[in-house]
């Protein structure tokens, strides 16, 4: 298991001002969050993944500026990523292998979640998901433990990103499998939510739920019952993004982890460099 | 005044987590003092410069772990620095205007700042305050001002960085100047201290005071009430370094700042990339 990094802490105080700073232009308030979010951090659990500090944090961000910050930037991400769609479907439709050019760029798209918190390349991140090899790559697995399972629940990460996703469900689709798309639950960081899955066409293709969480990534005892159902019964799991790494890396089942590691505290644990690109599997 | 602005609040942790590093082994330990770094950031005053929340912060660091983690680090880069003596001795020895060479070299010398906090190229930095023009270039003022006074205070930065000053120091003397140098009271971060002086040989060349202070930069009213009392009646104060430039800017004093902007807040505050050579009058 990922766990929390003495590093990680100027981390989260550099994540909580880029939300700040979309939040609330009151430098005040600002300041008075900024502060509380200190003391979330010294209750920070060194035993666990950085992922529930941050949704400590980000919780109590949302509640003080009374709004979720990341709103608009959100809506803005799916619209940038869906100007890219139809050129994007196009390169699956061509190639020799859809799921292997789906699953590229299912990983490009991560990229989008470094959007909001650095500058960020999307054209780049494509190409390199295309023409390069990545950090580790399980593909060979995926394919075969795909054409085994008929059910696969997909983990959503990002905004923006989820757009990418689209591209892989609709070849998982496809391929006759039964795919479900799993959301957050309520609004943390740029994460998808049930509204931006209607923005980026998922729910036209295929089932969708929420966790019934506001947790970072996938923290199995703050979901819904329902979903801790689902997730027990399911056959196979694509796992987009860090933070699901983060939280589910150890677990029992059948996991892809599809992602770019982000931080370098992540990246140092799997011994790879900071932005490398995965299809990992549990 | 440069005042602390939010994007100081991770650079703080990050400046303790490098302090913490040096200073102990024990990552238990390491966790419980970084975690009372952020009560110190929660009390951190806006209106002031960064300087005054640091010197609480790497205070309470060094009662936490019964040292000062900056001692090892300190002589290690006088060594380094007084490695480069000679050969930067007869640079400014064959220099058409020592005075000039003096000051670029002793700008030069504030990149060893950065070195404990990040990698450090001293070379490249020698190079570049000799080849390359500053981002603020007052040196016209600097050498009229000099040739009318005849008491300089020089207020040293760091530990390495000081065998740099000793070289601006020995023009000075040349000039038929009165130096006085003044080191910091008790140790803070990689300030110089006597200790340093000594090593660095500054003490065989001209008198060195300390400020009976364990701040970081110059903050007057901390300071001891001899220095206090050297400082206002000093002509004119040469004041190497961001901290001393954070602290002391504003000042009704004749003084010029010889540094290297080294964060981006400061640097940004002056419309200046990080990174940026200065020899700025106040």
């Amino acid at each position: 298991m990922i766990k929390v990094h003495l590093d990680c802490f100027p981390c989260f105080l550099k994540q909580s001002i880029i939300s700040l700073r979309l939040g609330t232009k009151d430098e005040g308030l600002q300041e008075t969050i900024l502060k509380s979010v200190l003391i979330e951090i010294q209750n920070a659990d060194l035993s666990r993944p950085p992922a529930y500090t941050t949704t400590f944090i980000h919780r109590k961000i949302r509640q003080l500026i009374g709004k979720d910050p990341f709103e608009e930037i959100k809506s803005e991400y799916n619209k940038v990523a869906l100007s890219l769609y139809p050129s994007l479907k196009s390169i699956v439709e061509k190639s020799s292998d859809p799921l292997w050019t789906g699953a590229r760029l299912a990983i490009a798209g991560n990229v989008i979640d470094f959007g909001i918190f650095a500058s960020v390349d999307i054209e780049g991140s494509i190409n390199r998901a295309l023409n390069s090899p990545l950090a580790v790559d399980d593909y060979n697995s995926f394919k075969k433990a795909l054409y085994e399972k008929s059910n696969i629940l997909y983990l959503i990460d990002n905004a923006g990103e989820i757009v990418f996703d689209r591209l892989l469900i609709e070849v998982l689709i496809s391929m006759g499998k039964k795919v479900t798309a799993v959301v957050k639950g309520s609004p943390v960081i740029n994460d998808a939510t049930i509204e931006d899955a209607f923005e980026a066409g998922i729910t036209e293709i295929c089932d969708v739920t929420d966790n019934g969480s506001d947790a970072i990534g996938t923290i199995l005892n703050c979901s819904s019952p329902s979903f801790q159902e689902i997730f027990r019964e399911s056959q196979l799991v694509i796992s987009k993004g860090q933070g699901n790494f983060e939280t589910l890396t150890g677990s029992e089942k059948k996991i892809f982890f599809l992602f770019q590691s982000k931080c370098d505290v992540v990246s140092k644990e799997l011994g790879l460099s900071t932005g490398s690109m995965l299809l990992k599997k549990s």
